[in-house]
């Protein structure tokens, strides 16, 4: 495809995104198809002629969106928002265009060097000292698993530089709770530390905020079985109910032993944006590593990944690998964010948080966040003002968790309940909600902060509840 | 941003990459920045107002391209290629302007099928049998590392599930040449097996392919001391000269111990599409998971790394998680793509391949590698006829190594020299070619690929070649 080809389709395509966007709010919410549907309107086969943008945008509009869950929808209240902000959109077909890659500083300079200043924007307008350095992974999955590495290096006098973990004395240790995001457990047993030596710290009710004192009796425990605490990871916005966890004790009680302290504010990172919301994570300075995730609240797209941390060495001296063929006569000057996660190759991520930041502009993100903490409130303030109606847990960010509880229906009948109201929401298509379980029994997470939802589709949204509730409560 | 401001800033954005695109040839190759030079040029600071569209173009110009490696310049023989066809940057920025996330099945429907329909399709285009089962993943490091988890947990009879690798009795062990790209070493040790247990098998002279005599001997001293063969990297193209070990008698010995073989055909998996190139990798289907990067050589935009298994339970076992909140009504119908690799969350990234192979088609895409492999032969004659010129390996794909070596330049003055014409070569911005070290000795490579390198190109580079090396070689 010539330059001038691309110019006539990706004209067509531009067109074609922006009326995709601007009519999200007319479509259903949840995608309407069963398993096995879009892949059944695709041929088995390779196709052997040619397409024009036309045949594609057609396919588009045939097969994929219908099968495509509408994340941007205003009425979507699932998981946590995954926002895509078409600013951000723009930063990413530009780095799309540009058709770089990033191996080494050599292979593009600008794409290491607009990381390093465009992260470091991001350090600053969360309030965070100039001891951290950043990166951009995936996901805050990954994020998770670079932080285990890291401190399992770190608590075993670097294992991976002679016989491995098969060959260390004493068996290394992650701490959290159960509430923390399902990548902290896959994390812990993919760097090789073993179901047994992922230790479970209770929570404290209500809050569901970690449990000092149980984390210092498990710390405890394990130093005297000659295991060597390795880790804890504290979550600022849990995804079940946001909970936070004290980062300025577990610090406190992590230091004792040496251990690592990742913070996962995947969610409630975008909060640090509002100095107002920074005593939710206070104490984060004594923490070694912290992810957050611009691509949920923030809203640029999908993956951006923050990942910073303050002992930069250590973490290359983990990760790093310096083959000739990637060497050059800049080393040495030079950030090689190869040495920093997992891959080798990486696109140019920065430019989608540029354009974000520029085109949109802070104080517009800022009051959007703003304008969502409020939408949670207000909701909060009706389901506690409605009978048979409770809060879950306490509404600490944008997401509430509620649930319905007429009188007498209690036990196997209000799991059924719950997971039949929940459903008629979803598969009304008018919204998404996400069923999730706290302490063994469903609850609902009604996560705010999708980029177009506004106060009168929260409204909405709790009317709809209300129906639904009432109706699969009806006998 | 609202899609009509979008629309109007998407056209310009088209308009520019078009252009960028269209006068590359007329840029230096390599970015003519100095360390530092990119940063010095945006704010310290996060950016308080508001850009224009105009005002991010004029800063595409003003920073990023000078400080841009051109990897789509027909005179980009570096590395690899990494091209990024026009026809996959649409599906690209189709996927952008969709704004789906993928983190689970219901999450985007059609995410996942089109991701499973058109892995299939590449699956059938290079000659794979129907027992392998693919995705997508970010880069061949990250589908090594995750082949290495699969195999640390076949080996050590899921370890994770208990007390990992540390209490684990026997110390598992992986086995690859020297010529294995860094990502293999990188793998092992982020996996846990620690240096120790990363066995450098050796390389047969000339061909640098895997000796599997030496990796039988390893096994078995392995073995004898109690250690566990837990898998083999073949790999099929090497970075350094694409020798291409050989993958039936790897894994008729990897067999006798019950070792996971993941062949790593990051480049030479496009060659694959060629019926005639498949004899490289005879005995693939015995393997039990491979790699292969669209990226390069074929020229899908980066991030996109195909990486099939046979045994995909035993992946779902190593790699998932299933917390209640990504619980659903479909579960057990579908495919969940998280239990295939690290990240919880995914792009719609089977877009970029669905749009490359059909606005391009797979017979041109067919012919432009037998192009690139046509002037490998082109080039290779040239060196083999001229004095003072030599091959340091043979050339099995697109990638020529050479050496010149002037008569009476030996030993330090020899590694000067080569290093001499090959910064010549690259500092004069016209092409670009990797150094690299074999044996210990510097050498040059060439690497042909680019989508837009058509023979008068590769002599033009010939041609510089041989007056850099004869000006440095000048007393």
């Amino acid at each position: 495809m010539t330059p001038d080809e691309f110019r006539q389709a990706g004209h067509q395509l531009i067109d074609w995104i922006a009326d995709y966007r601007r009519q999200i709010e007319s479509r259903p919410v949840k995608a309407q198809v069963k398993p096995g549907e879009v892949a059944a309107a695709l041929p088995a086969e390779p196709p052997a002629g040619l397409a024009t943008i036309d045949d594609l945008l057609a396919d588009l509009d045939r097969v994929v969106v219908p099968g495509a869950f509408l994340a941007q929808h205003p009425m979507h209240y699932g998981w946590f928002p995954s926002n895509a902000s078409l600013a951000s959109v723009l930063g990413d077909i530009a780095s799309s265009g540009l058709g770089t890659f990033g191996i080494s500083w050599e292979s593009c300079p600008a794409l290491t060097e607009v990381e390093e200043v465009v992260v470091d924007w991001l350090r600053q307008l969360t309030g965070l000292s100039d001891a951290w350095h950043g990166t951009i992974h995936d996901t805050a999955s990954t994020a998770c698993l670079v932080a285990l590495l890291a401190a399992r290096e770190r608590a075993t006098d670097h294992s991976q530089a002679r016989g491995g973990l098969s060959t260390h004395g004493s068996a290394p240790v992650v701490y959290a709770t159960a509430q923390s995001h399902s990548s902290v457990r896959k994390a812990a047993l993919l760097a090789g530390y073993g179901s047994d030596h992922l230790r479970i710290v209770a929570d404290v009710p209500v809050t569901r905020a970690l449990d000092v004192a149980d984390l210092r009796r498990a710390m405890a425990a394990d130093v005297a079985a000659g295991r060597t605490p390795a880790a804890v990871v504290a979550t600022v916005g849990t995804t079940g109910t946001t909970a936070v966890d004290p980062i300025t004790e577990v610090v406190a009680a992590a230091a004792e032993h040496g251990a690592w302290v990742h913070v996962d504010a995947a969610m409630a990172g975008s909060a640090m944006l509002l100095e107002e919301y920074r005593p939710l994570w206070e104490g984060v300075e004594g923490a070694d590593s912290l992810s957050w995730n611009p691509h949920k609240w923030m809203g640029t797209i999908l993956d951006t990944s923050l990942f910073f941390v303050r002992d930069v060495q250590h973490l290359v001296r983990v990760m790093s690998t310096n083959p000739s063929y990637l060497q050059s006569n800049a080393d040495g000057e030079v950030v090689q964010y190869r040495d920093w996660g997992i891959p080798l190759g990486r696109r140019f991520r920065a430019l989608k948080l540029w354009f974000h930041l520029r085109l949109d502009g802070v104080d517009a993100i800022r009051d959007r966040i703003r304008r969502d903490l409020a939408n949670a409130n207000w909701l909060e303030e009706q389901v506690t003002a409605a009978p048979d109606w409770e809060l879950v847990a306490p509404v600490t960010l944008q997401t509430v968790c509620v649930r319905h509880r007429p009188a007498g229906v209690t036990g196997d009948a209000l799991e059924a309940h719950t997971a039949a109201w929940c459903d008629a929401v979803n598969d009304s298509g008018r919204a998404y909600v996400t069923r999730s379980q706290l302490d063994g029994s469903w609850m609902v997470r009604v996560s705010i902060g999708v980029e177009q939802t506004e106060r009168h589709h929260v409204e909405a949204l709790w009317e709809l509840m209300q129906q639904a509730a009432a109706k699969t409560a009806a006998p």
